[in-house]
């Protein structure tokens, strides 16, 4: 199967996620159609323009006409709504999806689904602090990261139609991992940062430091307004990777804290030499 | 001793913050003369108008001439500076300073120096993460704290002009702070965020990794680069405060990390509502 703008697609699960790809996707000139739970996030799907026709219930005609279904719901509700849901889809479909952790949900999907269908597994790397097809934004896929993490059970077809589909919804880069690898470094990237800025959020509650706050602090607590739902499904899903970066961090966090008790001025230009040089590969890109 | 646009103004040290403040002043119609290092630099102020006098070397007639000198140095330099030319200066001149950290300069400073000078501390809480007077740019003063911090020394009139100072660059408020509490609360807001950047940065040194990254790891690391001369030196002036917080930090953290390796997803998320409400307070004032 080719992605064309012929191809019927479903969107499951129209939040913040499910709304920037239907508006990305029907901006392209696509036909988009979506299931979701919420009226009120149908009605503004529908009056947004994002999705052309939708349907508050797991209506059997949308889910069998569609070719290619895009679930962006929570790792546990998309596990769930294969298992009560997946005798509705035609053969030959393709699914992906949009969820943050891998191993955990490509394996356990795969496994059980029908051998007539096909699940290619994709992480879009761009969001929003907001939850809610509210704040739907394609314009966060511009300059970020869209991974495909295939098994051995994918066909080289949907791997292709999968990265199409990355750069349709208008993504700079478009790169290939391992189930596993991607976990690895989601657990670093973007699970670690998370857990600091909350961290740093909570650990001192002094009133009144928010008249004297500058950008770093602002900076580094952006994401801690975080949809606490979410990503504590996330971090439970990759939890041994995660508390090995965890640990990695306090490790590091404890050498610096040694340095200082001791006034070694000398190691701690060190670490930020080093970590000047480093920070420097991670500039972005101009566009 | 009040401040007008005949006050004669000196800054001592032209690197990014003394340039920001030569360029702020200069721009409100200020006289504004300096003493720097580097030849480059000078060259730059005078080029760039920054400033419309200056030398590299400490020339008696500048110094007893301003009636107003601003010390751009780090602290060590300062402290030197005060130590070896303070005979210089003339009865009456008010000096004022822009140290990160406040009770080891200003307790220090204030004890050496002459009783016919008065020695205004203050800290303008905006930066770049690039040194050199090439960066110099006021516009970082815009939307910024300006914190002073007197001690019983201080007259009301010096803090006044100082305040006023504060106005003139730019700054969004203007407030004052015993210098401990200004370090306690620098500990945390500045200090800590810095250290946190660094650790991040510093702990894994996997390959590739900034292909994949997004936006949170980008802002949480931001600060990374570093001046590590500077920042070293403002680290050890605030050694015991800023132990304190990494402590709560260490704290903070190692207790998250407890509930996900128990699988406490209840209790993970307490702590990210709980960031979430608290971060809603530090949220940027519209301009």
């Amino acid at each position: 199967m080719k992605l064309t703008k012929d191809t019927k697609i479903l969107i499951i699960g129209l939040g913040v996620m499910g709304g920037s790809y239907a508006k990305a996707l029907t901006d392209q000139g696509y036909k988009v159609s979506c299931i979701t739970k919420e009226a009120a996030d149908l009605r503004i799907g529908l009056e947004g323009g994002m999705i052309y026709k939708g349907s508050c219930e797991v209506e059997p005609e949308l889910v069998s006409e569609a070719e290619l279904i895009i679930f962006a719901l929570y790792p546990a509700a998309f596990i769930g709504w294969i298992e009560k849901y997946q005798h509705l889809i035609s053969p030959g479909t393709v699914i992906t999806d949009v969820t943050g952790v891998k191993s955990g949900v490509v394996y356990k999907v795969q496994e059980m689904l029908r051998d007539d269908v096909e699940y290619i597994a994709a992480h879009p790397m761009a969001g929003r602090e907001r939850s809610g097809v509210e704040y739907a934004d394609p314009s966060v896929f511009r300059g970020a990261n869209y991974i495909v993490t295939p098994t051995e059970k994918n066909s080289l077809e949907a791997i292709k139609l999968c990265k199409t589909l990355g750069e349709e919804l208008g993504f700079l880069r478009i790169s290939e991992l391992a189930p596993e690898e991607h976990d690895r470094m989601i657990a670093f990237l973007s699970q670690l940062t998370h857990i600091i800025a909350v961290t740093l959020m909570n650990c001192n509650d002094s009133d009144g430091l928010e008249k004297y706050t500058g950008d770093s602090f602002r900076d580094l607590t952006r994401i801690a307004k975080i949809n606490d739902r979410m990503w504590s499904e996330l971090f439970l899903m990759n939890k041994e990777a995660l508390l090995d970066e965890m640990d990695r961090f306090m490790e590091e966090f404890a050498e610096f804290r040694s340095y200082l008790a001791a006034e070694d001025g000398k190691r701690m230009r060190e670490k930020m030499r080093s970590s000047s040089a480093r920070r420097s590969l991670f500039d972005k890109p101009a566009k």
